[in-house]
């Protein structure tokens, strides 16, 4: 079972071996066959370092000996259009998504290959919390938006797989069936009895485990400050 | 190497291996384990012949013995942070981004794991074309919206694989180097050489296999309203 790798040997990740992964994953599905996507690879120190503070200073971003950032990339259609006396109308909010699905579902892809090969990576969420940082120092030009970073490197920890909600928390049979409080009850009450969840609570001094995400881990106002942000981005990038 | 399967036989996918397919794809990575998505489960016959206009009737929808729909979802954590004590402020736009990428990546590793065991499906990407028509029929509620849609039955056809573009045409080392029309032309000249794109463009009546998609596939007056009606859809969940 999956687990997220953190910790990375001193062995690096060979070029030949991270094309073939990528390669590999390009067979992902792909909207109208287009590859909606561009990879941006950073291996150099000093490019990691200028990453960092965008992913909080998450120590993976200068440790692992390869950085993936994964973009939304309708540039290289866009221009391939306009060399071909196409007029490509792909800078709006419709095609952001449709490229950022088609960016997603590549990483996945990526992630499970790579897994497979015995490397080890952690996905960063933070990707879309201060993008315009990780656009000037990747010179991403517009139409091009990053939507998920991966520090990638061999495994020198094997940490235990987290929880996960069971299938009934998550699945509705045709219709979608709203949560009752006695739902929530039964769907959670395995995670909240576990003890590095309880622990969690404890160390933050909260009453509850979902106060330790509004509370601290993803809080309203920060969510509300970077929601501005990434619509900016986005408007600077030319998707809106 | 994986292809889109759009044609089924007549044979149903049972509901313990559904469930068990959905069950090991619920550990992909998540954003703070989380679990930001749904999934509702379409088999009902009248249910498929409701969703199909969302998704400009293409035949899959009816034809396809189960039909899922993901959905990005902090419906569900919202409310269990509603029973907690806690103050859930993830009605914005950077928690539909948040979100949304948990969705696709689950999406993905349900794909592959479902064609690892002998079935085919198609992705339609149609989801966000008409949120809306989707939103109403599976009735989901604030805080929900569908993201992608698989079609999924066992294969009926074997299609040949479909073509990709090259490693060096979607990554970059260390800083996004743009395309200059050398580049175009050297990352399109395979595509646009085969048999099967030529044919393409000449039963569109185009000049280019770029104009088929400017002109005919993903038009701009389409594009623009479709962002119009996303973004509706967005304001209308509560995400904007």
């Amino acid at each position: 079972m999956r687990t997220t790798i953190r910790q990375y040997a001193d062995r690096g990740v060979g070029e030949e071996m991270l094309n073939r992964l990528l390669e590999e994953a390009s067979h992902t599905q792909t909207m109208g066959n287009l590859q909606l996507y561009s990879v941006v690879v950073t291996r150099d120190v000093e490019m990691k370092r200028r990453l960092a503070p965008a992913h909080f200073n998450q120590p993976m971003v200068t440790a692992a000996p390869v950085v993936l950032t994964v973009c939304a990339d309708f540039r290289r259609t866009t221009t391939w259009c306009e060399c071909r006396e196409a007029d490509p109308g792909y800078d709006n909010f419709l095609s952001f998504i449709n490229a950022a699905t088609d960016a997603l579902l590549f990483t996945q892809t990526f992630c499970d290959l790579a897994e497979k090969e015995g490397l080890g990576l952690c996905f960063l969420g933070t990707t879309v919390y201060q993008p315009m940082s990780i656009i000037e120092t990747l010179a991403l030009p517009r139409l091009v938006m990053p939507v998920a970073t991966i520090t990638l490197g061999w495994p020198a920890e094997s940490p235990a797989p987290t929880d996960r909600l069971a299938v009934p928390a998550f699945v509705h049979a045709e219709t979608y069936h709203d949560y009752t409080p006695a739902d929530i009850d039964r769907h959670y009450a395995a995670k909240e009895a576990l003890p590095e969840n309880k622990h969690f609570v404890e160390i933050n001094a909260k009453r509850t485990l979902a106060q330790v995400f509004t509370d601290c881990r993803y809080t309203r106002d920060a969510n509300v400050a970077m929601s501005e942000g990434l619509m900016q981005a986005l408007r600077h990038q030319g998707f809106l």
